[in-house]
């Protein structure tokens, strides 16, 4: 059994994105007796998606969690919903600034996540992580992976989701005001948190 | 040489203080050349200030760092100045509730932190530690140790000053909207960092 | 013509609720050639989405815009989409909590709203008015309204939205910390404008 | 008895500064049997305090209340305190910069205001209009001219004090994200509101 998990590079101001560096550490990893594959994605309206549906075939994972971070967030955040749309803030990294365009053209407006984010929330507060249910993913690339995998997988019984990250803190130490952070090693616990509560609430 | 380093402990909603903590982490260690003497104050508008002059006798230090935790901070704050003035939003330890009282009745306005505090900013950034310099102690009784202990020793060539830290993670968890913290191992750096960068400018 | 314009009476900490006082100021008003009819909503999982369809029943509408408080925000926040959870903080008027029930059981996870909200922004702005495109109506009894209205209405080419509105003044004047608010003729000009926004989207 | 009322003109992202404008509006009001003087001041670490004690000197006041806005801030925010330092976080309109530079070189770390805070934030909470007591002015202009004018005055008998304001609401309807505003006349009503409250407290 297989647990796809991705994550993005650079982009805009964020430069080590702790995303991606999970997906480095845990790739290969045994957790919850799935073996991880890991997956980074790159950072485009045009390529995100294809990038998604790529890494589902690739690996035929039973449990897909994909990861990105978003600067200011204080905590780890499961995101219940995927929108789609693409409406960004910032250009991505091909330099494409969308504006409410859809993902899927003939896709419904969202998707719930499958994960059992109760569960994975609540093992996060046992393990003192802080972390909470967040109730938009945005409308940049995050969401947009999230969006592709529920959709490529509507008609699979398969728990994906999302966690975003919080900015790792030398990536923010010289900021004014200052911005919250969360080091490296607790994300990483986190996320194998995360795993492991899914795989214990799929065994249920 | 001594290092006087003080914290807080219980109070409000706070249950487990980092400030206290670190005291008890680093009392007795040797850092920078100096001995730090821990000591954990009261959270008393009549007690606090009597307990950092008895500190600072007990001690005879050479400098003199004190430590409290502001709840939704999101990076450790070395504090310009100390106001002289009590006024709580949250009763203290003794239920005791000052609105604009004077801490020292015929103390000054305020006294500037003599700590390096630039030095101390530039070496947390250096080792990819969140810090800024922070323009407000509150008026609370982390503020008051400041005042006090600046008064106490006006007259003398000593570095004083006052660090305020995030909350503990395990203590925001479950908190809903989420709050910031930092763990209790890159507080204890942040501190050794400080009292490190204090001795180095102290030296030339 | 007939505008529906909805909003909620008191609820929680908040005793004068902007959106039940727009609807009484705009009720049998003639706005962009549509005569307003307005109704208060019940604070209520069980009431609210039924009393939603029974105010399309009686009205007829073909335009809704649906208002609602959300204490905290700074801006009006037009918003694109609709979720079909309820999900509570903090108790209805009935003293109901629930935790991510189905709003409608067999609905779709979401509904993009249907009004020009690009539109309606610009309005704002050319008219000073602060005001942005907002990505969650959150899980309480506002998004539960505008889901009801674009759920009831899916097979109809009726624009339909919801807005969220800032507390007033007075309610938050002695809150520390300090928090946004707007005033109730300011909030009438910017739901004036987005009606006639909408309107003039229509024409064309 | 004249009432001196400072503001500030354009600065930074500043191009519609409320202070002027209330300036503008009072100049040679009648409020609390008071004739107000209106000065707009420069926004400059090298000239501001020169033109704080020139217009003390012309208008020869019995009462000064100094006025700037603060971008961000939710309500208006009465000052207790103005620190002996210029520390810039963007350049004043000459292209100074100054970090940790004193404002009056021999002069004590700080002032408090003279002006009867608590009975001023108490006619706003009256009159609904928030509002608070803050501890930082910053390390601006604003800072320093209140620091200047409660230096110039130490001796005297004189209510000094400064009052913070939020944006106007056009300077940032379009600001995503949103950020807080206040209309200009309820800044006026409580400019107006906070003389009217200091005067009665003079007679008192």
């Amino acid at each position: 059994m297989t647990a796809l998990v991705t994550g993005f590079g650079r982009f805009g101001k964020v430069e080590r994105n702790p995303s991606a560096l999970i997906v480095s550490d845990l790739d290969g990893a045994r957790i919850g007796g799935h073996d991880v594959a890991g997956r980074v994605l790159p950072v485009s309206a045009d390529a995100t998606p294809r990038a998604v549906r790529a890494a589902l075939d690739e690996t035929d994972p039973t449990l897909v969690l994909l990861l990105g971070v978003a600067p200011g967030r204080a905590a780890l955040a499961a995101e219940r919903v995927a929108v789609n749309v693409f409406d960004f803030d910032e250009p991505d990294n091909d330099g494409a600034l969308p504006v409410d365009v859809p993902i899927e053209v003939d896709g419904p407006a969202a998707y719930f996540a499958t994960l059992p984010l109760r569960a994975i929330i609540e093992a996060w507060h046992e393990a003192g992580i802080p972390g909470y249910l967040s109730d938009t993913a945005g409308t940049y690339l995050c969401n947009a992976a999230l969006y592709t995998a529920l959709h490529a997988t509507a008609d699979e019984p398969l728990p994906v989701g999302f966690i975003h990250l919080p900015s790792l803190p030398d990536e923010v130490a010289g900021n004014r005001p200052p911005e919250p952070s969360m080091p490296l090693e607790t994300q990483i616990d986190g996320v194998r948190i995360a795993l492991e509560a899914t795989v214990a609430a799929l065994v249920v």
